[in-house]
């Protein structure tokens, strides 16, 4: 184990400074590279109970647009002039905690910069033996378990009941479709591209899925959901939401989860008013955060990981390599040009 | 007992005449009186397992307008030409079941009409001695059991929360903040008038409330909810909904029960869109139909008799004489002229 360790080991020589992106201003609209900056900053120091740690991949995530953005209710913001907020996953290079060893790689909100330091007590241990560790930020990090406790916990999932999901081919779309397999539900994705809907059916083994900006969502719907939609996972909000909605069936459940077309707006969207629907199908919407289930992580994690290893779960990294070219790679994913989880390795290692 | 029945019976000489209203067409938009037709019907006799019953008070209700309109989902269909569909309580003029006896009084589902027959099985016993019989479509039916499950089982109050209920004058509003009351939460209404604010809190004990028709919305909530809401009853829908979900706690409950606003538009009317709300707050958006409960219905029954009689509940009926009233009491409903549970008393009685 040692062995390995060292092997996988990206600690060269630390330099004296520590390269970061701040956001520059608050984005009005879809965020642009120049909302962003790279800066040059001193290398930080741990101090008692700290670690330092170098990245080795960051998370670029739809719920970052609410971070920098300012809309109200949403985790918190980050300032102009402030690192940009995120997971990482990566390597310690000094511990003063006696939970966590040199080498050890653990993953934490450590923002955009190449080295971070971090309470050690806010960090996760990743076992790089599990799975290689970019999966920390996807099937075994936040993402995993948005999927796994929106779906299961918010929905229930019944087999034989139909899941919509929209985003299918994202990070957590992903994951639900596979999951609602899992639980022997009829899985469907909407996602905007055809190439995504390949992904999600041929690689994933989604039963049915749509590409969104081609033709008319309703009938796709009933072509691909013929018993009505039972449960409805919800990425991204707007018309297909709308669309979605009329085809629940009685006592259908709406996870939602993001709303991911409306992160851009600068006033609310306008749309038609459905509650009469959840009335009628006496149906319920619930929002809900990863966070909530906090103290379940560890069994969500550990039910990742067992799918991981049965190859009941497969994933699919969209990596963009250099700490530099996070911004475009967190515009580009708002913009829905990835397939599967984006992620930016920060530094080249082998783990 | 029998005294007491033979006193109170209505029972005079059955008439060869049966007087019904009738839905003559498919209202578009709110409801006019030549929606609906007074005709004179064969009266009906009773089978085997069969009762027949005269009605006494008959109940219009929100959910009857989602009955005429074909809307989708909305319980069956009234067609034009059928007799209007409600709830009607009654006294037995000819019993052909063991399970009910002449001059019992009965509540059921037997539509705006002077007498009818129905399947014994179908008809729910009401005491007499409990409650003046009028109180079995109202606090001890149907309104009353939406209040008790829409907000105990859906919203599971808890106390020093804040329950917000709109069209809060009205039958099942009226009930949802004394029971909300009893949970010792704060209460507060919304209504459409300064009258209807005024009855609900000096007559019935709210908190507070406002009248939508006059001010601001958000500001009334504001200094009305100093603590944000934690629960939102709705019935009505539209802005004043829209309103509310701006003010949701995290982990809001919001029960639909119905979205008066919206019934009579011949499209769905556009709103702005609060999905990302939800997912901020971690709070969830609920329909229900009071049959869902359908297999509690008996303890709900009990529970809220148990609070009429401490005194706990109070309500104030809104009686229109005559069944050719039917109609007008009904659209008058629908435009928000009742305070508290408008009923249309089909025979005089001393029940």
């Amino acid at each position: 184990m040692l062995a390995c360790k060292q092997m996988s080991s990206p600690n060269q020589a630390v330099p004296a400074v520590n390269r970061q992106i701040t956001l520059a201003a608050r984005p009005v609209g879809m965020p642009k590279p120049t909302d962003f900056k790279l800066v040059d900053a001193q290398m930080p120091q741990p101090g008692a109970g700290e670690v330092l740690v170098r990245a080795l991949y960051l998370s670029v995530d739809p719920v970052m647009r609410g971070r920098i953005g300012g809309q109200a209710g949403q985790a918190r913001s980050v300032q102009p002039g402030e690192v940009m907020a995120g997971p990482v996953v990566g390597s310690v290079l000094e511990s003063n905690d006696p939970r966590i060893a040199k080498d050890d790689v653990v993953e934490g909100m450590l923002g955009w910069q190449e080295y971070a330091v971090a309470q050690a007590k806010s960090l996760r241990k990743v076992d790089p033996r599990v799975a290689p560790i970019s999966t920390s930020l996807y099937v075994l990090g936040m993402p995993g378990l948005t999927a796994y406790f929106g779906l299961l916990d918010i929905c229930k999932p019944q087999p034989g009941e139909t899941v919509v999901v929209s985003a299918a081919a994202g990070a957590v779309g992903s994951l639900v479709g596979q999951i609602a397999r899992i639980k022997r539900c009829r899985a469907i994705g909407i996602a905007g591209s055809n190439e995504k809907i390949r992904f999600i059916t041929r690689e994933l083994g989604f039963d049915g899925g749509f590409n969104y900006k081609e033709g008319d969502y309703q009938a796709r719907l009933k072509e691909l959901c013929p018993n009505g939609v039972d449960i409805y996972f919800d990425n991204v909000g707007g018309p297909v939401t709308d669309a979605v909605i009329r085809a629940i069936n009685t006592r259908a459940r709406i996870a939602v989860c993001g709303q991911i077309s409306q992160y851009n707006s600068e006033r609310p969207e306008m749309g038609p008013r459905w509650l009469g629907q959840l009335v009628a199908k006496q149906a319920k919407a619930e929002g809900f955060l990863v966070q909530q289930f906090a103290d379940r992580h560890e069994e969500g994690l550990k039910q990742l990981a067992t799918w991981l290893r049965e190859k009941k779960l497969k994933y699919h990294e969209d990596i963009v390599d250099g700490l530099e070219n996070a911004p475009v790679a967190f515009i580009g994913m708002l913009e829905g040009k990835n397939i599967g989880k984006r992620l930016v390795r920060v530094t080249q290692s082998n783990l």
